[in-house]
C-alpha cells in the first residue's frame, strides 16, 4: 500500500490535491489512475483511506475514505547529531525516523567537520522515511544551533551521552526508565576534551558505552537508538 | 593512527610491501613518508606499529616494529541477509563489520530483487570498516546461497529470524545466551509465506520482533546485531 504524508485537512468530503512530487510519483512512478486507493496521513488527522479521484498533467488530487488509525504519539525520545558527511546525515535522518524518534536536533561542536546542512533535504528524507516506515507523524529536524547553547538552555530531559571514553557503563545496563530523553551523539572526532569535562558533569547527563569497538557517528546513532526504543520504548511490551 | 589491514605475515626483520591502493593512501592522501609510524594488523599476527621505511612511486613499504595487540576472537556471530539494493547492501557490510560480525552470508530468498553482488567489492568494504572500527579480524563475505539450501545443511547455531509477522516475541526478551549464533534479516520485501512457515517450524529458530514499526533491511540488520551484542555479546561486561 502506498502511503503519502500530506500537511493538508483529511476529512470525508474534502479533496486533497498533491504537490508536483507527489503527484508526479503516483503518476509517473507507481502508474497509479483514478479509483485506485492510496493511504494518506498526518499527525493531526492520523492515516486515512483515499481514492484517486482526478489525474492531470500538473497534479493528482484524491478523495479521503474514511479513517484507518489515529495518531498516537510515540515515546518522547530525540536525537542530537553533530552534522557530519551529508551521506552518513542523510543516512541518520532515515534511520532515526524508521527508529521513531519525534525530533532531530543538530549540534555544532568543537570538532564538528560536516557538510552544510541543508534542512529541507533532510525534512524531504524524514517525510519518505516516514511514510516508508509506517508511522503518522513526520520527526522535526532542527538546527543545526551550538551545544554549548544548547546544553546552557536545558530544562528536565535525561541527555544520553554516547561516550567514546572508554569508562562508561554499557548503554543497557545504564538506561532508567522516564520519558523525555534526548540522545547525544558526537562528530567522527568525538568531543573535545572540554566539551567531555562539561557534559559527564551535568546532574542530567548519563554516560553510556556502545562497545568495544569504534563506532562511526552514524552507527552509534542508530545503536542508542536501538537500545533505547528496546528497554524503554515502544518495542518492549 | 592510520591502521592497514595487511594479508602478509608481520614480524621483526620482515618488510611489508603494500598493495598500490594503500600505498597510494598512505603516500598521496595520507602524506605519510619515510620514518612515519602506522599500525599494521591482520587475525593471525595481530597489531603491530610499523614504520614506513620507503616510498617510492609504485610502492610504499614498512617495517614492523613490535606487536602491540594480540588477536583475541570476538563472539561467534555472523549476520545472514538477501542481496538488497547495492548501496544499502554495503553499509550493511560496513555496519556489520563495525559491529563485530564474524561472517557475513547472502541468502537469495523468494522475494529477493537485489543487484547483482560483487563479493571482492564487499570484501574491501569489510577491510575499511575493520581498520576504522578498531577490528584486527575482516569478516568473511560469503555467497550468495539459496536460503532453502543453507537450512537443509544448518547445524547447531541457533538462528535469529526477524519476523515482520508481528506476533514474535521483543528480541530483547527472545534472546538466550550461549555462542554460535546467525541472525537471518528479509530483503525489502520480507519472507514469503512459505518461507516464514518453515522457519518458525526449525527448532533452532527463534523468532523476534523489532519493534512495531517497518524497517528496511539494512536498519532491522543494524539493530538485530546492536542488540545481541548487547545483551549477549561483547558490549556486555
Amino acid at each position: 500500500m502506498i502511503r503519502l504524508f500530506v500537511p493538508g485537512k483529511l476529512q470525508d468530503g474534502e479533496t486533497i490535491a498533491l504537490g508536483p512530487e507527489q503527484s508526479h510519483y503516483l503518476r509517473d512512478v507507481m502508474r497509479r489512475g483514478v479509483g485506485d486507493e492510496v493511504e494518506l496521513f498526518n499527525e493531526r488527522d492520523g492515516a486515512w483511506r483515499a481514492i484517486v479521484a482526478a489525474v492531470d498533467r500538473r497534479s493528482v488530487s484524491l478523495t479521503p475514505r474514511g479513517r484507518t488509525r489515529a495518531f498516537a504519539p510515540g515515546p518522547d525520545l530525540e536525537l542530537i547529531v553533530a552534522p557530519i558527511k551529508r551521506a552518513r546525515l542523510e543516512s541518520v535522518v532515515e534511520k532515526a525516523t524508521e527508529l521513531g524518534v519525534r525530533r532531530i536536533r543538530l549540534a555544532v561542536t568543537r570538532f564538528t567537520q560536516g557538510d552544510r546542512v541543508k534542512l529541507e533535504r533532510l525534512e524531504a528524507i524524514a517525510i519518505e522515511a516516514a511514510e516508508q516506515t509506517g508511522r503518522l507523524d513526520v520527526p522535526e529536524v532542527m538546527g543545526p544551533e551550538k551545544l554549548g547553547d544548547m546544553l546552557d538552555g536545558w530544562g528536565e530531559r535525561r541527555l544520553i551521552f554516547c561516550d567514546e571514553g572508554g569508562d562508561a557503563t554499557p548503554m543497557l545496563d545504564a538506561l532508567t526508565g522516564g520519558e523525555g530523553t534526548s540522545i547525544l551523539i558526537g562528530p567522527e572526532g568525538g568531543f573535545s576534551p572540554e566539551e567531555r569535562n562539561r557534559l559527564r558533569a551535568l546532574p542530567f547527563v548519563i554516560p553510556v558505552s556502545l562497545g568495544p569497538r569504534i563506532l562511526r557517528a552514524d552507527t552509534a546513532a542508530m545503536a542508542a537508538l536501538v537500545l533505547w526504543q528496546s528497554k524503554l520504548g515502544d518495542w518492549s511490551p
